[in-house]
């Protein structure tokens, strides 16, 4: 019997969201390695064995995956959102760099419905013209290099995603992503506060830039943040096609 | 019998990727609205009417939708991809902004898979580091701010998803994204083209920047350019979490 790994996307947390290709590779799948909160999402059955891991031990677990899919384990990890989007993908490929035959590996990577797209969907759409997504997380880059980033997107007038915009260890960051936000864009540039998008804990809320406070966010919210077009309708938050 | 519009997102063409959420809205639905392809892949019932229109009449249809909704009717306005991502959500809320009571519409916006996520499963993970979504469309924007934003997004390290890349009327205005990219970047950036993913029609082709062109491109085709860290490994493509 020959293993395979495949990584899969259980999007942002309504089981209504989860795709059917990704309900079949679960289906046939012996082992679902993942970080504790999403493979609690897998139910459980005979024949198939969990392995919840903690976070940052993305490598750690890719490998596991790998070696299990060598011995011809069918082998599902599983991600939040979207794998490509911040989540296992890329740390799968970078083990997959470390091993002598990387195509000798039976791989497939299958997409899901990431948090940015959820919560502009809760919003209206906020994402309707050009925008970026931008992980605040400086794990694994300088922070430097974010701000960076964020200044030319918005000086380039893109709407924004951010992922990951506060954690316990270091949120003066996101105050600072804030204040340059303030430097570079409108003070009624809308901002919007998406968390838990989906699941029974989710919370919405928008404000002007102006507004905004760091304790507005934590590390289960997606912040997205309008151009200078991004604006109200009713309820709603979106961005016009025709944004400049 | 009070009426409702649903802007729904049926992923980039493989019916395995069309969440359930999605499906139950459709056998809700009284009308279905849109694009003629789109409207070509709900399956027709008693009880159901199709309102295929062609291309370019976003608001006219997002008005009918609405008028219809106002009536008691309930439909869906259905979108390729995610509805919020280049397509029909923001031309809906557009047109709610004419109407008196945009809070009287009962509206959902339902995401999905969009093509850019499908392509870059299929390639690997070319979108695991920061990254940007331009549609290169000047139908609604002036050519002069996309080139500008093109020359940000380099300059900032993104990944990049162009949609709407070519088209028949405009060929020179892809050969010259590809001109500003070349200022931009190294040669040997990873740019990929990858059409019609997830249908029959998928084909998928990613060369060093030196050697793309524009005939790579059609108007079905997501183009995917890396970033300087952006790199193969075995038959995949992918951009590591810690690129810089």
């Amino acid at each position: 019997m020959s293993g395979w790994v495949t990584v899969a996307g259980l999007g942002p947390g309504d089981e209504a969201l989860v795709t059917d290709e990704v309900r079949a590779a679960i289906a046939g799948a012996t082992d679902i390695v993942g970080y504790i909160p999403y493979v609690a999402r897998i139910a459980p059955r005979d024949g198939l064995t969990l392995h919840p891991t903690d976070n940052r031990v993305e490598l750690d677990r890719a490998n596991h995956a790998l070696d299990m899919a060598a011995a011809g384990r069918r082998v599902v990890v599983v991600s939040s959102g979207d794998p490509g989007v911040f989540a296992m993908a890329s740390a799968l490929f970078e083990a997959l760099e470390t091993r002598p035959d990387p195509d000798a590996s039976d791989i497939r990577i299958l997409p899901g419905i990431t948090a940015m797209l959820a919560a502009a969907a809760r919003l209206g759409a906020p994402l309707g013209h050009d925008f970026c997504a931008i992980n605040l997380s400086d794990n694994l880059k300088p922070w430097d290099l974010i701000e960076h980033r964020l200044r030319l997107a918005a000086q380039a007038g893109f709407a924004m995603a951010w992922y990951n915009p506060r954690s316990r260890s270091r949120p003066h960051q996101f105050a600072r992503a804030l204040e340059i936000l303030r430097e570079e864009l409108p003070e009624k540039t809308l901002i919007s506060f998406a968390r838990a998008v989906t699941t029974p804990e989710e919370s919405i809320q928008t404000v002007p830039l102006a507004k905004a406070t760091p304790d507005m966010a934590d590390m289960r919210t997606v912040v997205i943040v309008g151009t200078a077009a991004t604006r109200r309708v009713g309820r709603w938050v979106y961005t016009p096609r025709s944004a400049g």
